[in-house]
């Protein structure tokens, strides 16, 4: 799977968050990263779009929308017939939103100092998606990254790096399978101890994943023997 | 009382529909025209924000959302902290959309075409004048505007006109003070026949204006008689 990650940060340079993440992403193959103010031409970005599975528009949250510089990526990139009937070109690739903002997110909601939530503030993109026959993914809101803890940040970086690389990655299975991925990855560059502990850990989460699939299964043995009983 | 247009428009020259509402203000003291690529500094268009008492935004849907160019005229005149605490300088002034699309009114909302309502789509800008502690307008949407008969367009140019300059124009009251209010100032320029004419006019609308609050009146007493009852 391959992930385009298009940022439309007016000042990106000075951005730590969006600095932490493109660090976070260095160790990956198959994710493209851009910034909307590259001088390339729409029929090159648009060349983008199409050679990748999944869009991800990476940007802080500006008057509860995307920052005027993305929305000129959109209205260029995604405009005219490019992305519409008859024949819809971005079909089935999948569009991401991961949003930042300086605002809690206990703050977004009925009858709080945002009166909407995140996900409605962000139906312009679900009806894009929609319009456009992507499959539009859960957003990832990134609430006041400037206070989170080292922890927090840490948890934070491995959910934005599944939600960028990770096939599936709103399940547990998906989630358990995407650090395993990474762990083999990681055991093939390393020797002695190291590896006898990365090794010790993914036998570990082997275990626990059998053990979980043995689980699930006889659930589901229940379940169906419950069912026939009725 | 005195209202801004902001029209955000790429294409503002082309677009026939800004032209017929641009000329359907003309005969209007106290309205504002402007558009989003005017040559003016930040501070100027602060100034025009804070002269006027109703500001609209008028545009075409761009992918479920205002224009870049609009959107990079909020991001720059509403930005850092002009709109917002301590002081908030657009307090209690009112916040109007103008929205035109080519999609059908009945495209939009659950299982249709367009998955979401209008008012769903703008909750951004809603969100917008909650945070600057601004009256939001439920937004009028054009939709539509090519294929509208002569009548259609006649109606839709007096909803627009009210939207514009009606103190009040949520209520039928406060469109019929409009609608004399309108008679009343172009009985001034007139003479003759054409003068008796609309003077007659005037007369019937007081009139039924006289009758319908004195049935409202009269419902009223009712309904507290009936409730005394209780």
């Amino acid at each position: 799977m391959k992930t385009l990650v298009v940022v439309g940060h007016p000042r990106r340079e000075d951005s730590f968050t969006q600095q932490f993440f493109k660090e976070g992403l260095a160790q990956f193959d198959h994710v493209t990263w851009m910034t909307v103010d590259e001088q390339q031409s729409v029929a090159e970005q648009r060349q983008l779009l199409m050679a990748h599975d999944r869009i991800i528009l990476q940007f802080p949250l500006y008057w509860y929308s995307a920052p005027a510089e993305l929305k000129q990526w959109i209205d260029t990139v995604f405009g005219d017939t490019f992305a519409l009937a008859p024949r819809y070109v971005l079909q089935e690739k999948e569009l991401g939103l991961v949003v930042t903002t300086a605002t809690a997110a206990t703050d977004f909601g009925a009858g709080r100092v945002e009166p909407f939530t995140m996900d409605e503030l962000l139906r312009p993109f679900e009806a894009l998606a929609h319009r456009v026959q992507m499959t539009y993914l859960p957003p990832l809101a990134v609430h006041q990254f400037a206070y989170m803890t080292p922890d927090e940040q840490q948890r934070l970086l491995v959910n934005y790096q599944q939600y960028v690389t990770a096939p599936t990655f709103q399940t547990l299975a998906g989630r358990g399978a995407w650090i395993q991925e990474q762990l083999a990855h990681k055991l093939a560059g390393l020797t002695g101890d190291d590896a006898i502990k990365v090794q010790a850990l993914l036998t570990q989460l082997t275990d626990n994943r059998d053990a979980l699939d043995d689980l699930q299964m006889n659930l589901r043995l229940m379940k169906d023997a419950g069912d026939d009983d009725e």
